[in-house]
C-alpha cells in the first residue's frame, strides 16, 4: 500500500472511532477445512469474521463449534469486509476453479487498494498466476497458498505455503505461522515466491506425497504377495520402520490400517476395500508439468499410472485369468531369511524415497527457472516438515542439506543422501529382483532405480537415438566431447548420410 | 455438398468449359515433404498444383525436380484455387500452429462449399478439432493427415492417416491410398475417423516410435555395458534380430548406423555422437494425453522422461562422479553365455514392445469413448505397417488380430500375443534382472514388466492406499466384492474412524 493510500485509511478510521473493525482475519467457506482454520486462528487471539454463501451454516457454527470464541459471523460479502480492519485479509477456502473466481468478483466492489485475498484451496498455479495478474492491476494483494494437513492438520497447525504478491507476506506472516504446525519450534510455513508459487509447491507436493503412498503400497505387496506374510506382521514391520530413517506421518497410519480389524469377524478390514484408487487430479498436474519442463520426474508418473492401472479392475480380473506369471509364483522357493527380506525391502523404501525428493527438487528447481521464482529449498522442506501428509523426519535431513548448501545442485550430491543411498543399494537391488522373480509389480521401485542408474550414467544410450532421428528425419546431431575431427565438428549441427553402408562414404557426403 | 450448390457448380464448369481447370490437389508448402509428396502423386497421374508463399521455390521447383510431370506451378492463393477441379482439394504441408491457421484464413475467401482443406502436417489433434469444427460452419470439408515415413516415404509411400470430415473422404480416397505404402497389396492408409482422429491416431504412433527407439537403446545399452560387445558385434545381433519376430524398420536402421564407421580413423561413428536427445513434442503429447485419459501409457511415459535425463548431462557427468553403482560393475561377474544373453535380450524387446502397442491401443480405444470417434484397430495396424518409422511385421501380426476380432478387449488376450510373451516371460525377466544387478538403466524393460504383472492382478496394493486417503482425508472407499457386510455394504462410499486403534471401534462410528 501506498503512503497516501495508507493515510486515507487512517483518517478514515480516525473519523468511523466509534465502530472500528475488529476482525484480523475474514474467512469464506465453512466446509471443515474452513471451520477447523478459523477455530485454530482463534485459539491464537485473531478475531475471524466467519462467511458461508449458505449463511444458515454461519449461524450453526456460530452457535455451536465457534461459540464464546473470538468469531464474528457475517452474512453477506459486504458485512465481512466492514469487520475487517485495513488492509483487509480475506481467505476464501472453497472449490477450486470457478468458485474462486466468483468469489473474488464479489469482494472486489468492497475491498481497496492493499487489500489482500488469499485462496487457500487446491488451485492449479496457472489460475493462481492469472487471477495475480488480473488483481495487481487492480491494486489488490493476491496469495495463492498450499494447505495441507487435512481436517485434523487445518484444527491444530497445518502446512502452509503462501506465495503470490510479496508485499501481502508482512501482513499476513504473523497469522499465518503462528496457526502453521511447528518443527523444532519453527514454523512449517514461510513465504514460497511470487504469483503462482505457493500453489505450485503444494502441488509439487501432492505428487510427492502421490509417489510415497505408492512406494508403501509397493512395500506391503511384496510382503504380501512374495514374504506371505499377515496384515498383522506387516503392520509390525511398519511399526519398525516408523522408528528409523522411515519415521513419517504415512507410515505411522499404515501400520494403523494394516492393525485395524473389523469388528464384523475381526480379521484386517484392509484386505476388504476394494483395490481402485481416486485421485483428485494434483499428482497428474505433477507428472503433465514434469513433461512440459522437461524433467524427469518418473516416480510420480509412475505413481499416478498405477492409480490409473488399479483403476482397471474389470480388465485386470480378465487378464488375471488368462496371461500367465512366472513359474516360482507356484510357490517353488518361498522366502526364508525373513529378516534380511524385510530389510532389504527398508532399503528399497528409502532409496526410492530419496530419488522421488531428489526428483521434486529438480522440478522445482526447474519451475522456478522457467517461471523466473526464486524458491528456498530449504524453507519449502521446513514447510513439509510438519503438519502436512508427507511429514517426516526425512524431511528434516532435506531441510538440514539445504541450510547446509543452498546452491545444492541435487540432493543425491549432498553426502548424507549420498551416503543413504550407497548403504541402500544392495537391499533395493535385491528387493527389485524379488518383485520380477515373483511377478509381483513395483514400478515404483523400479523406476527409481532406473532413474538412479541413469543419473550416473556420464554416458547413456541416446547417441544411438539421435542416430536414429538423424538417419530417418535429417534431425542432425552433436559431436561427443573429445571426438572432434573435420566432419564432426565442435559446435555444429551434423547430419550422415547413413545408407552408404558399411563405413564406404566419402566426406562429401557429410557436406550436404 | 448440397445439391443445389453441386448444380451451381455445374453449371459454371459449363458456362466455362474452354478452360476447365485441371489440378487433382493442391499443395502448399515446398519444402522437402510437399515436393516428394508432389512427384509421388504426379507418379500415379494426379495433376497438382503447388504453391509456395516464397514464390521463387515454386518457380525452381517447377524447373527442375517438376520438370515434365503433370505439375502446374501456382504464384498465388487465388491462381491455386483456379487451376483445381471441384471440390477443391487443397493440402497442406506447412509448419504446424499458427501458419496452419494463417493458410486457411487466405484459402476461405477463394473456396465454397464442398471444398476440402487438408492438413497434413504434424498438428496437435486439439487443434485439428477445433479447426474442423470452425470449417464446418462455413460448408469446408476439413481434413487432418497424419504423414509418416519422413522424406522418402513422402516420396515412395507415405502411411497416411486421414481424419475429419466424414464426407471428405469419398473425395480424396483414391489419390490418398494410390500415394500411401502399400503392406501385402493394401495401402498403408485409410479413414481413421471423425474430427481430430487422424492426428490423434498420427500423435500415438509417435509415442509409440519414442517407446521402440527407447528399447532399442536399452538392448544396445546392456549389450555394451553389460555384455562389453563391440558396435559390431551389435550390429550383428540386430542383423540377426531383423530376420525374426522383430523384424522392423528401426531395427534395419540401428544396424546400419552401429556398421557405420567414421572414415577418419575407421571406428563406429555412433560412438561420437551427443548422447542427449532431442525430442519435438509428439512423444509428450501422447504421455500427457495418457494422463489426462487416466490411461496407463507408462512405456512412452518413460521413454520420454528417458529422452528428458539424457538431455540433463551435465548433471549426469557430475553425478558419475559422486554416485556409487554396484560393486559388480567393476568386472566382477562377466557374462559367459553370450547367446543365452542375446536372446534373453531378444524376448525382452520383444516382450516390452508387445506392452507398448497393447498400451497404444488401450490409449486409443479410451479416446474413441472419450471424444466421441469410432477406429478401426485393424486398419490403424495396417496404416502402420508399412511406410512410417514404426513400420514391422509385428503389426502386421497386431493387424491380424484386430480383424480376427474387431472388439479384442486388449491385445495381450489375443491367443497369439499371450502366447509370445508368455514365451519370452523368461528372458525378460532375466534381462531385467541383469540391469538391476550390473546397474545400468532400462525404465523401458522395466516399467513393461511392471505393468504387465500389474495388469495381470486381479488385485492390486490401491486397497491400502484407498485406506490412506480415508485415513488422512476421509476421501472413503468400496467394500472389495465378496466382503460385504452390515458395516461395509455394496455400492456404499464408506469411511472408517481408523484411529481408533484395535478394532475396538463401535459400529456407529461408520454411520458418521
Amino acid at each position: 500500500m501506498s503512503a497516501i493510500s495508507r493515510l486515507s485509511v487512517i483518517s478514515r478510521h480516525i473519523s468511523n472511532t466509534n465502530k472500528l473493525p475488529r476482525g484480523d482475519l475474514g474467512l469464506i467457506g465453512l466446509a471443515v477445512m474452513g471451520q477447523n482454520l478459523i477455530l485454530n486462528a482463534a485459539d491464537h487471539g485473531y478475531t475471524v469474521v466467519a462467511y458461508n454463501r449458505t449463511t444458515s451454516k454461519v449461524d450453526h457454527f456460530l452457535a455451536n463449534e465457534a461459540k464464546g470464541k473470538s468469531i464474528i459471523g457475517a452474512h453477506s460479502i459486504k458485512e465481512l469486509v466492514d469487520n475487517l480492519k485495513r488492509p483487509r485479509r480475506v481467505m476464501l477456502l472453497v472449490k477450486a476453479g470457478k468458485p474462486v473466481d466468483d468469489f473474488i468478483d464479489q469482494l472486489l466492489p468492497y475491498l481497496e487498494e492493499g487489500d489482500i485475498i488469499i485462496d487457500g484451496g487446491n488451485s492449479h498455479f496457472p489460475d493462481t498466476n492469472r487471477r495475480y495478474d488480473e488483481l495487481k492491476g487492480k491494486g489488490i494483494l493476491f496469495v495463492g497458498s498450499g494447505v495441507s494437513g487435512g481436517e485434523e492438520g487445518a484444527r491444530t497447525g497445518p502446512s502452509l505455503m503462501p506465495g503470490g504478491h510479496p508485499e501481502a507476506w508482512p501482513h499476513i506472516k504473523d497469522i499465518f505461522q503462528d496457526i502453521a504446525a511447528k518443527s523444532d519450534g519453527e514454523p512449517c510455513c514461510d513465504w514460497v515466491g511470487e504469483a503462482g508459487a505457493g500453489h505450485y509447491v503444494k502441488m509439487v507436493h501432492n505428487g510427492i506425497e502421490y509417489g510415497d503412498m505408492q512406494l508403501i503400497c509397493e512395500a506391503y505387496d511384496l510382503m504380501k504377495r512374495v514374504g506371505k506374510f499377515t496384515d498383522k506382521e506387516i503392520g509390525d514391520v511398519f511399526t519398525q520402520w516408523n522408528k528409523g530413517v522411515l519415521d513419517s506421518f504415512l507410515i505411522e497410519i499404515t501400520k494403523d490400517i494394516l492393525y485395524y480389524n473389523d469388528p464384523t469377524d475381526g480379521k484386517p478390514l484392509v484386505e476388504k476395500i476394494l483395490d481402485t484408487a481416486g485421485q483428485k487430479g494434483t499428482g497428474k498436474w505433477t507428472a503433465v508439468n514434469a513433461l512440459d519442463l522437461g524433467m524427469p520426474v518418473t516416480l510420480i508418473g509412475e505413481a499416478v499410472f498405477s492409480r490409473c492401472l488399479s483403476a482397471l479392475k474389470e480388465e485386470r480380473v480378465a487378464a488375471s485369468k488368462v496371461l500367465v506369471g512366472p513359474t516360482v509364483e507356484d510357490g517353488a522357493s518361498p522366502i526364508t531369511d525373513r529378516k534380511k527380506f524385510v530389510d532389504d525391502l527398508e532399503q528399497a523404501l528409502y532409496a526410492s524415497k530419496i530419488i522421488s525428493y531428489a526428483q521434486g527438487f529438480m522440478l522445482m528447481n526447474e519451475a522456478a527457472k522457467e517461471y523466473g521464482w526464486k524458491l528456498n529449498n530449504a524453507g519449502i522442506a521446513l514447510m513439509w516438515r510438519g503438519g502436512c501428509i508427507i511429514r517426516s523426519v526425512f524431511l528434516g535431513e532435506i531441510t538440514a542439506a539445504y541450510r547446509e548448501n543452498p546452491e545444492l545442485e541435487n540432493l543425491l550430491f549432498h553426502p548424507f543422501f549420498n551416503k543413504a543411498i550407497t548403504k541402500a543399494q544392495s537391499g533395493w537391488r535385491a528387493s527389485i529382483a524379488k518383485a520380477v522373480e515373483y511377478g509381483v509389480p513395483a514400478p515404483a521401485f523400479s523406476t527409481a532405480l532406473a532413474f538412479y542408474d541413469g543419473l550416473r550414467s556420464a554416458r547413456l544410450p541416446a547417441n544411438l537415438l539421435q542416430a536414429q532421428r538423424d538417419y530417418f528425419g535429417a534431425h542432425t546431431f552433436q559431436v561427443l566431447p573429445g571426438q572432434e575431427n573435420d566432419l564432426l565438428k565442435k559446435g555444429e549441427w551434423i547430419h550422415i548420410n547413413w545408407t552408404g553402408r558399411g563405413g564406404n562414404v566419402h566426406a562429401t557426403t557429410y557436406d550436404a
